[in-house]
């Protein structure tokens, strides 16, 4: 019996037919057991495809927003993603091209008062030292340049991403996941335009802030990714890109929180001994993803597989989160009190990811990319 | 012939048809020159009235949000008004019932920081000294209590303001003017979550904000009113309520901007003498108008009587304008610069309406109310 993943499908057939073996396959009374999702980013990869073809899981929509690319091009990114997946018939919902308060002029500025960040996604323009990490081309928020995985023939709904999600959790009321993996504009504008948005949701799942990681694999990448936290611990960049956004989120009334922050990744790399273990199988996702050893961290699908799995987590702790939205050196830094500190100004108490049981998120993977 | 209002609709008359006194009554041919607008306020009084009363107007709907009241009684005062004025074929479209970042909570611990705040609209429990303005009752944000104008049965709107307003310039692109008379949050959310959302509109006119007004008449009520800006001349509780939504809006993209802050306000009075000269005629406006002398400052009528009829403005001034979202003892006050001193983080150029022709304005809201 293989681990986590198969053996708990294993478990809801033995449940919900009483019957050993007669899940096979898993996907044909997935209708009854569905988890519903909607996943929220500014990009699209390893981490939606793993959703996607996650049997008991329908996923609603993808919504995008800018942050590591603008909106237009993470929109281009999930419609090719959904064609690669032969999944076309999942909307993909543009959301916010801008985040509330920041700005790429802001930034600028901000960055003349208090240093260099690191890593500015959609408004990148070089890397401050030499290094071996991409850096896609800086464009404007209406250009989305030809993608590496060719371009979408399927298009985008009309709906704005917020909008769809209000009605979705309107539709479903408790039921509804939502992955977020970006920057919280179109979370936070759903809150706002309705004070009810969170708590018809069933549970936020974010990958986003940073509390205390440490380099912990001693390959380059990982030296080069250390760079993000070694002086700024608590600057995380989709939370970073729309601070203001994410505290909104952090104080609404969802029924459950669980963070992703970076500190799991680091025990993770996109590696090409990693790639090629995972991309045995010959489908469309194992084709592409065999080009794509670009020795990150696992940041989303550490989200997306705890999620699936949670029995993957293997420390976590429940904190009050909240993001520093003054505009001063720790602009959208993470803010977390152990319950009794925090300030009860309405924040939430989050279950925060630490560690996770990585050769097992790994078969899990695998697994998912195998699907058909 | 009557002065100002009368004297613009004979012109266009004479323009449009090539007859003198033949626009009478000026309505009948209203659809080929409807100016468009949406009015936007957390409460409906008289300004509404004036706007749904004006020939050559058509309001493709009322648009509220919390402030002064709760958005759920500002949409009942809405739903009333257009009983009242026998207009309720116009849509009153709900909005965000809590401002984006700030909250009660938050002003109770700015209070204990920096001080107490005069007016704090749905938030206000009681005065800090004896005075004469009326309490509204505080309670909770889902509760209606009864209304002085008695209860509406007109029912609001399914949709969300901020899709509403996005809608709608999207149908008619540079043809609509927006009237804002309470906080901003509707309008922040709809330029977040569709930038074109401003450069769509014809106009922003809004109600808010306070450079440096001087008590002008001799009033109790005067002398009242300026217990708001003696001390803080920059505050004005519909930025004050909402100042990150009020600071996205002024950087957003609009064609033209009016700014109507409490300045020109204090030359005005809503005494028991003006309520009488007003009322005279004898329509259900009136009817209620004449129970209505609170000795409050004309604030939105006379954002909703220059937009009538600009030749209403004595004196403004060209400015950049912003908000300080700094949470510090100006948090919410108005920033304003001069050409060549702004900072040029997009805020944008504002005409600012510093005196306004008072006895010419009355005119036109007496004329106004006495529509049949």
């Amino acid at each position: 019996m293989k681990p986590g993943f198969f053996s708990r499908i294993t478990r809801h057939c033995l449940l919900g037919l009483g019957l050993a073996g007669a899940c096979v396959p898993a996907l044909a009374h997935a209708e009854q057991a569905d988890r519903l999702v909607i996943f929220d980013d500014d990009g699209f990869a390893l981490a939606q495809w793993m959703v996607l073809k996650s049997p008991h899981v329908k996923v609603l929509g993808f919504a995008t927003v800018s942050g590591d690319f603008w909106q237009k091009e993470a929109t281009a990114y999930a419609l090719r993603g959904l064609e690669i997946a032969n999944k076309t018939d999942v909307p993909v919902v543009p959301g916010a091209t801008y985040p509330l308060m920041n700005s790429e002029k802001l930034t600028e500025r901000w960055e003349a008062l208090y240093g260099k960040l690191i890593w500015k996604g959609a408004w990148m323009k070089k890397w401050v030292e030499k290094t071996n990490q991409p850096l896609p081309p800086y464009h404007p928020a209406d250009i989305v340049p030809d993608l590496p995985w060719g371009n979408p023939k399927l298009k985008p709904s009309a709906e704005n991403a917020a909008s769809f999600m209000l009605r979705m959790v309107h539709q479903y009321p408790g039921q509804i996941t939502i992955i977020e993996s970006g920057p919280m504009t179109n979370l936070a504008l759903a809150q706002k335009m309705d004070p009810q948005f969170a708590s018809l949701a069933k549970e936020l799942v974010y990958m986003g802030g940073s509390l205390n990681p440490q380099q912990k694999l001693n390959s380059p990448a990982a030296a080069q990714f250390a760079r993000e936290f070694v002086n700024s611990p608590r600057r995380e960049f989709n939370i970073r890109f729309d601070p203001e956004a994410a505290s909104i989120v952090m104080h609404a009334p969802w029924k459950h929180i669980l963070m992703v922050p970076v500190d799991p990744s680091t025990e993770t790399e996109m590696s090409a001994e990693f790639v090629k273990d995972i991309t045995q199988s010959d489908t469309p996702i194992a084709r592409i993803m065999r080009k794509s050893a670009n020795n990150f961290p696992l940041w989303d699908e550490i989200a997306a597989a705890v999620w699936l799995d949670p029995s993957l987590i293997r420390t976590s702790a429940e904190l009050y989160v909240d993001v520093n939205t003054a505009f001063s050196a720790q602009y959208g830094d993470i803010l977390s009190w152990m319950e009794g500190y925090q300030p009860g100004l309405d924040e939430q108490k989050e279950k925060v990811v630490l560690t996770v049981d990585v050769p097992r998120m790994k078969a899990l993977i695998k697994e998912l990319i195998a699907q058909p």
